[in-house]
């Protein structure tokens, strides 16, 4: 069997955590990754938590000998610096998340990835990712097709992070989570074979609960929350105080959950229906698990010789497998 | 804009009209394909039926000028000798659906493509096909799942034509249908994490529609179905006798839908599920849309010089779309 495959991991939050896990877990049951050791800012902190692991600083990664980093900064302020910076020297992975950027950051991503002899596959987690490829997908399978995307289906909701993050951006308050829920109807009405035209406030609402600093304007941050364009303003949103302690207790965890909806028909007007759901328990630990996927396609890219900018539209499925070929035809097909 | 895409199909069956309706269909969208004519073993009743439609004998295939053929034959009888045959002089796409014998089916074309120089895309609709795609996937983005396929969750049920084939092929059966039904219990248990080991027949059930004979005897007919092996003896079967007019009338078409469900835990235990979901009101149309997204596929491998036997494992997601690289950046990411 080949040498498994060396994964460096660059930053240490909760995506890098879950990326390490990952790897050790398709360590175990494959054998083809390894945790090649993470790369931080902040070296002697990570070496403090978990002395087990090898670490790194930003300009001594090489120390580590990965095949592949797997950057796991964020895309507002991490990535557009670190991606163009690793790709200079490494094959790397990347969760880039901002849709409107993704064909500007790709270019950039392209030639300094070409300029190298590196592959790097970006924009992979489940959306973009997992999800970009099934509207891709059901494109091309349901010609004409509007494949829509609804998230928080379940029960609970999806924790949105950047949403959380505004919230508590605004003043007087002191924590906050929000969760996006899909609305039923418009779900039910483009299964029912309907294709209406639906704005962004029509498919889902969004549900704040927020923790106010002591003497602060409840009212106030109620209404900046609720007309906070983009964010909040299209959608129908409800704003409920609770205690840090209930926070802590009930909306710690990071679920997230969504579909991929496509419904049309066939050139003779027959239905035809596709839909991609998933449900993540940890949506930080379900991202973690794609990206290491995406790492095995990377460095198997890399060897063939290629080079630039990848996403998941560009990676065939063989390549994110563990599998070999034989087993692959004999037990999946 | 490049030349469009000239598809020959082979077969004029449910598939083949399928393909030809499909073709057209994306002409109208996309203007990147169209039909270079039909290949069959009846020109003169093809071109009878379709006065408009160029049709060329099985040995001069060649005078369509075609891309890439469609092969539109069946998997017993057809492939077997048709997918080596017309490899060895163009590229083709094919539906070859037995199972248990992709892997030998894949060798032999692997070899015959590559002898000739040409690219063969072989066992792709939605199972094989799209679905085995989807086991691959969820199988890469959860460590460790056991991706497991349901079919028939609709009302009515799924019609399988080799079931339904099955039931013709017993003495003193003027006609049948069988539709295959999941089983709900059997998907709400693998929904709620639970991972049993389940049997072919704890998964599905089997109903039969049945014309007899005029005095065939109903009850061995019955008897004669319900214990066929590996057909129908492992599964929970109902056979109900019908009249002709009211099999005519409520059992012409040809409904299919089916999922991948695949529930299991990211590596800290918390809960990952990926569940793809599909629903056609014509299986045969459904399967040539899929068909004629991969003869994208293989015209787009040929020309950049690859050979051999390749599946949807093997394929990148772009190729299958008719959209460039800059609106699938921009508008699918």
């Amino acid at each position: 069997m080949a040498e498994p495959i060396r994964i460096g991991i660059v930053g240490y939050g909760n995506i890098g955590k879950g990326v390490k896990k990952s790897i050790e877990k398709n360590n175990e049951l494959y054998g083809d990754v390894v945790v090649a050791g993470i790369v931080t800012r902040r070296p002697d902190a990570i070496k403090a938590e978990d002395p087990g692991v090898q670490v790194a600083g930003f300009d001594n990664a090489g120390d580590l000998n990965p095949d592949v980093l797997i950057l796991c900064g964020g895309s507002a302020n991490d990535l557009p610096i670190q991606g163009p910076k690793f790709v200079k020297e490494f094959t790397t992975v990347d969760s880039f998340d901002t849709h409107d950027n993704i064909p500007s950051y790709c270019a950039e991503m392209d030639s300094a990835a070409k300029a190298a002899n590196n592959v790097a596959i970006i924009a992979t987690g489940w959306d973009p990712g997992t999800f970009s490829l099934e509207r891709v997908l059901a494109d091309a399978f349901i010609p004409g097709v509007n494949a829509r995307g609804f998230y928080g289906q379940s029960e609970k909701g999806g924790l949105s992070m950047g949403h959380s993050d505004a919230i508590r951006g605004v003043d007087g308050v002191k924590d906050g989570r929000q969760y996006t829920h899909a609305i039923p109807e418009a779900m039910a009405e483009i299964k029912n074979g309907k294709n209406p035209a639906l704005k962004a406030g029509e498919m889902h609402w969004r549900e704040c609960f927020v923790v106010a600093e002591d003497g602060a304007d409840k009212k106030k941050i109620e209404e900046t929350i609720i007309n906070m364009p983009a964010y909040f303003e299209p959608y129908k949103t409800t704003v409920t105080f609770i205690s840090q302690d209930e926070l802590n207790e009930k909306h710690s965890g990071m679920p997230h959950d969504g579909s991929v909806m496509a419904v049309g028909t066939s050139a003779d007007g027959s239905k035809a229906m596709i839909e991609y759901r998933n449900e993540w328990g940890s949506n930080p630990d379900a991202t973690a698990n794609i990206l290491v996927a995406h790492a095995r396609a990377a460095h198997k890219l890399k060897q063939e010789g290629k080079s630039g900018a990848f996403t998941i539209l560009d990676v065939p499925a063989a390549y994110l497998s563990p599998r070999s070929k034989e087993e692959l035809l004999k037990n999946f097909m």
